[in-house]
Formats: structure tokens, sequence, C-alpha cells
């Protein structure tokens, strides 16, 4: 099964909103054994969404179209598809019914736009829409299933939930034919990390693995397929360990895992407390801390310490020590965890100090020059980190987080 | 001038990363007033890229590529170039001295997968790149231009600001002739917006006039176009201000505005101090706040008091008034916001406490119930939301920040 998904809308193809809805489909089908070879964004506008449907509708078993049903002027896939269908668009008493008690949930009448929303072609169905007005629209094109659904991420991942038993293989084992794993590694460059797993890479080896690079994090995709002896999941699991063998330590985590969540396990499963002390990165870290549900377990507070005052006041950094070094400095970054640790009275503590820019920069102390300490009970490890002047602020900020939540990582405690 | 874009890569297809790229080179195609009709993005499959490829040159004036032209085994838009143009790849003799260069800097020899990387079409011609290893390459496939770069976002961004002046339509005059523009509102709902400003989005209407929402926040975007009596400019400022007018003070910002970003330019311009104090939001408050260079201004210092211990230690709140209406109550927020201000001495205090789930809620208080305070001179502003329960921990957490920065915006100060 081979499925394509169609994203609706002018404010995707003018670059105002990123579309992440089919990096989101592509997941959740992959995960019911439908592979996803191509997704397209089409403005709004009726002839050339008609044409990309008419494609897709060629080319795969299954397209999923988002976006373009809901009740204003610039919502068109309903047209496109009735021109598609070569069927007229009709008021569908279901759909109807659904929008009206929508309305009175909300407490107030739906106008004649809303109404809208209840014309489908003759020959499709409704999906329903249990937390949104505009219900969703499932068509057949030829042997092609098209389902459309809402451009709002919320509503269209509720109806696709629905859609999901359904539009799994049918007479099939419910053994996905196709296994895709991830390694995700933290603090090797990726050409180096490719070097080490070269032999994984041959084109046309099943398992496919390939890698890829985002701000710091380089991941690898292991995807396997079934062959007439062997299910997917037996090489996938092979290559998985195979490759943790050969990184060791680089390997953070799997799958949905981040740095955060690897962190947020390791410290909740040794029952260890953390506090934060943040200059730079303004209360990035802290956020990533509590990013995860029960991060209260481990989290006890943290201090976003921008001033020299409030280092001096909230975390006891001797005035002299600011005075000598600055407040970006290795003997600083040390001082504020250590009193951080203190004050908080937790497990860990972890600091960091240093100049996200883009102002700021000396020749001495660049631009992306940060301090990152992380005191344990064992004492302080200090670590300095030159990350690249010419990176913007908010990368910066990133990877001085994903440095320190690697050190926790990492840390003997 | 019409353009698509290609984005390249497995990782893209199976929605292990999501594409960022087609937008941004939206956005900057549309500065340069060539309007993007098409994104699609395929596979790390050589046919299919080859098709993509074709069909995009058939249809537009200017075609970008990014991904696929890196020294792994995945990367195919060389050869799947090089077979639309019904040409041999040859190694570019300037591109393997390029390469050559860049591992000199990087201090190591480069491998022979790094030499692929100067191999391109006879005909086409390569792009520098300055700060990665891969050369970009340029190609003519009938009247269409074609631009291959790199997938990694700062390579393909550098490489595409030294194309911009080459890719503006030739003999045109340097105004663009098409202009957008967006207004982002906070505070309303998206259908009831729809309707105060309906009479702009009749279909046709030059400029044309779209809404899009985006947890919370409804942008309105404005798409001008030239007449043959008049520039772009003219009616997109005209819309502009009738909006404005229309909406009021629900509109925060245009273009790039964030809340934070809004809140950060009005504290900077009447010399005001904010510190924060957060338990629910855990940080992203202050990291919103720090967001933006130049914070150190404004932003003082900010408390996560995730524990009832770190409210009462670090910011004075009562332990009676835990006792009485526990942590999440608009009690609490007060006191924590009041607290603060005192310990900070600043001229603004914001707090937010409240249940972001999945777990944690009662009848009495269910997920999505954050209290929100903040306090200036004149007094304590206290607002209780409740962001349905069955919003995901990081909208609610998302929500309440927006809601938080709103106050701090329409406050009186």
């Amino acid at each position: 099964m081979i499925a394509e998904i169609i994203s609706v809308g002018s404010e995707l193809t003018t670059g105002m909103v990123t579309d992440t809805n089919s990096a989101w489909l592509s997941r959740k089908l992959a995960e019911l054994g439908i592979m996803v070879a191509r997704h397209t964004t089409v403005s709004d506008d009726r002839e050339s969404l008609r044409e990309a449907m008419q494609a897709s509708s060629n080319r795969s078993d299954v397209v999923i179209i988002n976006g373009g049903l809901g009740p204003t002027r610039d919502d068109l896939t309903r047209y496109a598809l009735a021109e598609v269908l070569g069927q007229p668009l009709e008021s569908h008493p279901q759909a109807q019914k659904q929008i009206e008690a929508f309305f009175v949930k909300l407490g107030r009448p739906p106008s004649a736009a809303d109404h809208v929303q209840a014309l489908i072609p003759k020959t499709a169905a409704i999906l329903e829409n249990t937390i949104g007005t505009a219900p969703g629209i499932e068509a057949r094109v030829g042997k092609c299933r098209l389902f459309c659904l809402p451009g709002v991420p919320r509503e269209m991942k509720r109806m696709f939930w629905e859609l999901a038993a359904r539009m799994a293989p049918q007479g099939q084992p419910p053994r996905p034919p196709v296994v895709i794993r991830s390694l995700h590694t933290f603090g090797s460059y990726e050409a180096d990390l490719g070097r080490r797993i070269e032999h994984f890479m041959t084109p046309g080896r099943n398992p496919a693995v390939g890698t890829t690079a985002s701000d710091g994090i380089i991941s690898i995709r292991i995807v396997a397929q079934d062959t007439s002896q062997t299910p997917a999941e037996v090489p996938a699991g092979r290559d998985e360990r195979k490759l943790r063998e050969v990184l060791g330590d680089l390997v953070f985590g799997a799958g949905d895992d981040t740095l955060a969540s690897v962190v947020a396990c390791l410290l909740t499963d040794r029952r260890l407390t953390i506090s934060t002390a943040e200059s730079c990165t303004g209360g990035l870290l802290a956020k990533n801390l509590t990013d995860i549900p029960g991060s209260s377990v481990y989290m006890i507070r943290g201090y976003v310490t921008y001033s020299n005052e409030s280092k001096i006041e909230l975390l006891g950094v001797p005035v002299e020590l600011l005075q000598a070094h600055g407040a970006v400095s290795a003997e600083v970054a040390r001082a504020m965890a250590v009193g951080c640790r203190r004050r908080s009275g937790t497990d860990l503590a972890v600091s960091t100090t240093g100049i996200a820019g883009p102002g700021g920069g000396t020749v001495e102390k660049p631009v992306g020059l940060v301090y990152i300490a992380l005191a344990d009970r064992n004492g302080v490890e200090v670590r300095q980190c030159r990350f690249g002047a010419h990176l913007p602020r908010a990368v910066i900020r990133g990877r001085a987080c994903k440095t320190a939540l690697n050190m926790v990582r990492l840390g003997r405690m």
C-alpha cells in the first residue's frame, strides 16, 4: 500500500505557516504499514488542487488531503473533489445535523457559511468531526481511497485515528510489512558517524539505513521490509543492536526519545532531583526539563539569573568572581551550579552562562561561547563550548541546553 | 514568475523530520516577487525524484530542489538531474577544488564519498558552498531554471542568498509585483473573526485575504497583486489599515512579530523591567521573554517554582494560602506575582500556576485550568483560564504563556 498526502492552503505555499501535518500523518501511516511516497502542498487554487488530487489518485492506493474544508471563502477542497469525481455537491443531511449539534454546544447559531460545510459530492461519505465544525469527506477515485480531513492539526489527528483501523491493509496479518526505527545520537559529526556506519548504507540493502542531522543531533533511520522468509522486525532489530554496538554512548535514544525525555526517565528511575541556574539559556533548560509529564518528581526549582545581581543574590556567586572573570566564565558557571545545588537542596544542579548573540561578543569571548556546569555530590564538571559565532541565537541556546542535558545523561551521579 | 519547491529525503516522507525549508524558501521568494505555487516532497528514490523534477520544470519558471546532495549513499539528486537532462555526470574541477579547500579548513582529508559531491551534469553549473562540503547545482530544463541546494537549512539559506539577486525577474523594476502582508491577532475565535472581516474575503478580490488559526493565534494574510493602474503596495496597505481598524486591540502585530517580540519592544521602549514566577509553564515564559536579542535590558530574573517549598521560600507565598486554596488558585497566582515583583525589584512580574496535564486533574481543578497574574505598581490582575482538558501539555503551556504575554501587552502599566 502506497499513500500520498496533499496539504492545502496558501498560508503553506507562501511560507507563512510550516506544514507539520504531513510529517505526523506519515509517521502514523507508517505505523499502519502504509508507506508515504510523496507530500504535495498546493495553494488555495481550485485547479491546482484538482490536478494534484487527480495525479496522486492515479499513483497511489490512499490519498489524504488536509485543509480547505472550513467555512471561509478560501476553502476549496470540496469543490475540487467534486470536479475530480465529476459530480455535483449536495447537502448531506447527517452532516447538516452534526454541524447544528456542534453549534448548540458552542451556544450560538451557525451562519450561512457554516452550512457550506455540509456540502459533499453525491457518492462521497462524511467523516464525523466531534471537536470542530467541518466534517471530513471520504471518496473513491478509481482504485484509490481518498480522505479529506480538516487542516487544524487537532481535528485532523482526531479524525485520522477514527480512520486508522479502516485504512490498515485488509486481509493482511496485523503485523506491519514495513518497520521503521530510528536511533538518535549526540556528540559527533555526520560525516564521522556516516563513515563508522557506512557498511549499513549500501544502496538496495534491506534494511535501508540513512542519517539526518538536525542541530547537533544526528538521527539514524532504519527502514526494514518483509521478505518472503523473514518478517521486517528481524532485520530491523538486528540493525538496531549492531548500530548501538558500533556507536556506544553516542546513542541517547530511539523513536520518540528526546534528550530531555531520556534525562527525565533516568532521574525518575534513580530518584534524583535536579535544579537549574540559567543565564544565556534564559529558562529554556527548565522548560525542557518540565516538558515531560510528571516532571515535578525530579524538577524542584529553576533560577533564571539574567542580571549579575540575581546571580549574587539568588545563587550566592561571589562578587569578586564576577569582577575577576566576568559572568561568562568557567568560574562563574561552577559557582552558579554549586550555589544552585546548595540552595535548592537537590541531588544535581546544572548551570549555563554564555553569549547567545547576535550582539555582546568580543574577541576573547565571542558569540557562541558558553560554559555549562553540572554539580553533584562528587563535585562539579564544567565544560567550555564554542558553538560558532555565525549560528543564530536560538540554535546557540538550543545546543547549550542539549549539551547540558547530555552532561546529565552521561554523568556518574 | 511561478516557482515550485521540491524537498528530497525519506526522513521527510516518513515524517521523522518536519520540512521547514519549503516555508522559508517560499517567504524569501515572495519577497523577490516570485510566487510559489507548489511544494513537493519525495523520498530518496531516484525515479520519483526524476519524475517530480520533470513535472515541476514543465509547470514553472523556477524550481528549487533542496536535499539529496550530500556524500552518503542515499543522496540521489545529482543522478536524477542527470537523467532529466539526459547527460552523464562529470567531475567538475572547480567543485573538486572547493571540496578539497573545505577539508583543509576542517583539518582532515576528504574521503572517496566526499569527492562524489563534485560530480555534476555536463551543461550544469556549480553553486559555491562556503560553509559545507556539497556544492549546489544550477541547470536549465527547457525554459525553467532549476537550482539544487543542500538540505541542511543553514547551507541552503546561505546559498539561496547568493542566488537571490540572480533569481529576481530580469528587466523588471525592483518593486515586487506581489506584496504579502500578515496581521496576527490573539483573543478571538476564527469563525467570529472571519465574520467580522468577511467582506475582505470575497473570491477573486485583490488583495486576497485569508485567515489561519494556530494555537490561539489567528493570522490574517493579505496577498496583493499589481494591476495596470496600481502597484500592489497600495491595496495591501489600505487593507492592512482597514483590518487594523476593524479588529482594534485584537491585532498584536504583523509579519515576523510574535507576542514575545511585541512585548519585548514595548518593555524596551517604556524602560520597564520584568520578572517571572512560573509553576506550570516551567521556564517557558522566561524562555519566551529571553528569545529576543537584547532581552537583558528588561528581563531581570525568573523563578521556576515547581515545588510548594520553592513557592514559599523563593516568592514568600504564605503556607496558609497554599493549604487553604491549593497551589493552583487565584490566591496563590496573586501571591506569586506580588512576591516575585517585590523580591526582584522589577516594574512588572508575571506568574503562572495551573495543571498542564495530562495527569493531575480533578473535577474541581481539571487539566487546562491555569491562573495567570500580572503585578505592577497599580496592583495585581489575575486571570482564570480554562484551556480544554483534551489539549496536549505543550499546547496548554503554550497558551498560558501567550495569555500571560498578552496581559503584559494590554496592561496599563
